[in-house]
């Protein structure tokens, strides 16, 4: 059978053959929750046999809305925002939503993407994923009047799900105090597309060291932008500083693997000579034995999912702060004697 | 002004006040290549200053299409999905063409995809993103009446863009009998959803060490699904062997990392006492100072996209094999004496 006659059963057909009205017919095939198992099963199998497709459009009519939730994600080939998406992608398809997918990897995608709302009169609802948007897109996304949801990160006043980065640098932080570690360094993430925005995860280094009363030097800190040949360009020159310090606190994995790169190449072994703790749990932390703050982006994605299908019922906005906890591996360690 | 009232300027109104005709309001609208830049800019000018929101289903009944596509991934998270999809991002946002994504990470989600095929009358094509479909899987894509592209792999008879397997794998063994190996190990990695087929990773090894006149020891090859445990854990049964390989090709960065692992906690060095070798070019390798077959995922993604887009303008179809190239890096040397 072709699809075009296919087509030409009717829901109205369906319901007839299996016996039900037509608005029990729509609530089987599209998945709704008040119809009895037997008779959805029953529903199924005839749509099935005659090869019946329910129409978007004639679906949508009847919902009132598109069906469809924008994502928009800086840089998809890395794991902290596949992940978000993945996890977004589960909790939304049983739903029944669809997600079309809008990538701002560079400042001029974004802006671009602010500027013309290719998603205008396309969704119901926008996640943000892993960024924060300013005061001016802000506005842009406000014209759009849906719902609007920060996934793994806090932006606006959006409800979201996040991780509290304060704790976790605390977590990495401290952990390296309690080993004994005197002089920690810190390798300090910014976004060059926002230069002016202060990294959420540096405050708590300055906190726990001096809670520890250690001398907080501010050459042991070297900030550059994410990402691990940043971080192995950072450690090189925490290495040439004329007292080094005995250890170090990335403010991600990634940074963190390229610190540990640099070290290996100076001869020197993480952990044994000199500490270095990141943030992620990234897969390759637990390959390279590095120590770090795990965080679940995927599992944030899911509760992101979660909290917009709550907003598109009609629930109150909600943020919702993710867990995080220290694992300890082989790159931390006690100084040397 | 609110949406309800920007949504009463028509695109007959914009092209009055621009003084264009309405058919050139609505290229320039649409970023149409043949408008004049000028000319443009006074429209989009136009369209600003009155909140003129081109409706998608207007400009979709004006094209006869979805201006659409469905991306079918399996694994968002990780780096070589998450690649590809971000470089079909780049070559598809520039043609204005929405992105929809399905996930079908495990295989009920992939079954559940390919039954009820949530993607229909949705899309005006469908790219199937590093996976084989099966047989019965290209099937039922087939009853959506779209055109069909693999992206990262090759799959049934579909155009696609995709690196040359074997050529990668051999470039990857060759080095390794190059530096002087003998005795040398395959991490071969396969998809524990897709257990009868036969990785197109394999063969090279058998045929490069047959062409050097080695040995082929079937015991110094050990198959495990892909990722890093798994690699680490075929590293550990041939560093149990009574007569261990001096050196390793991995199907994959990830595998690779696994097993400098297993090396690095036995005391041993990668490169300086046990060679490695993967595909892929992953950021850690870089990071890890792993050597490699290098690919670009997301370049493949690009091209992959800009195929869709001349089939969709009625191009013949045609498939693109990427090149790869050997990157060599510290965790490879000669063996020693």
């Amino acid at each position: 059978m072709t699809e075009t006659s296919a087509a030409k059963v009717t829901l109205v057909d369906i319901a007839r053959l299996a016996g039900v009205g037509v608005g029990t017919a729509s609530r089987a095939l599209s998945n709704a929750k008040n119809v009895a198992p037997a008779t959805r099963e029953r529903v199924l199998r005839i749509a099935e046999e005659h090869q019946y497709v329910v129409s978007p459009e004639a679906s949508r009519l009847a919902r009132g809305n598109t069906g469809r939730v924008a994502l928009v994600v800086p840089h998809l080939s890395r794991w902290f925002f596949g992940s978000v998406v993945e996890g977004l992608g589960d909790a939304l398809r049983g739903a029944d939503l669809d997600l079309l997918l809008y990538e701002v990897g560079d400042s001029r995608d974004r802006h671009d993407f602010f500027d013309r709302l290719p998603a205008r009169r396309k969704v119901d609802a926008v996640v943000v994923v892993g960024f924060q948007v300013e005061d001016g897109e802000r506005d842009r996304l406000a014209t759009m009047g849906v719902q609007i949801v920060a996934a793994g990160g806090q932006s606006a006043s959006y409800p979201s799900v996040h991780i509290d980065d304060h704790e976790a640098s605390r977590q990495a932080v401290a952990h390296l105090v309690h080993l004994g570690h005197r002089r920690i360094g810190m390798l300090e993430a910014v976004d060059p597309d926002q230069p002016g925005l202060t990294s959420t995860r540096s405050p708590a280094y300055y906190e726990v060291l001096e809670a520890a009363g250690l001398e907080v030097d501010p050459t042991l800190v070297v900030s550059a932008p994410w990402g691990g040949e940043h971080g192995a360009a950072s450690m090189s020159r925490l290495l040439g500083h004329r007292e080094p310090p005995t250890a170090v606190f990335a403010h991600s994995d990634e940074v963190a693997l390229g610190a540990m790169r640099t070290l290996r190449r100076a001869g020197l072994r993480p952990g044994a000579d000199v500490s270095v703790v990141g943030i992620d749990d990234h897969p390759m932390a637990e390959l390279t034995d590095l120590t770090t703050v795990r965080q679940d982006p995927r599992e944030q994605g899911v509760l992101a999912g979660r909290l917009l299908l709550g907003l598109l019922d009609g629930r109150e906005p909600s943020s919702l702060t993710a867990p995080t906890h220290l694992v300890v591996r082989g790159s931390t360690a006690p100084p040397r004697a």
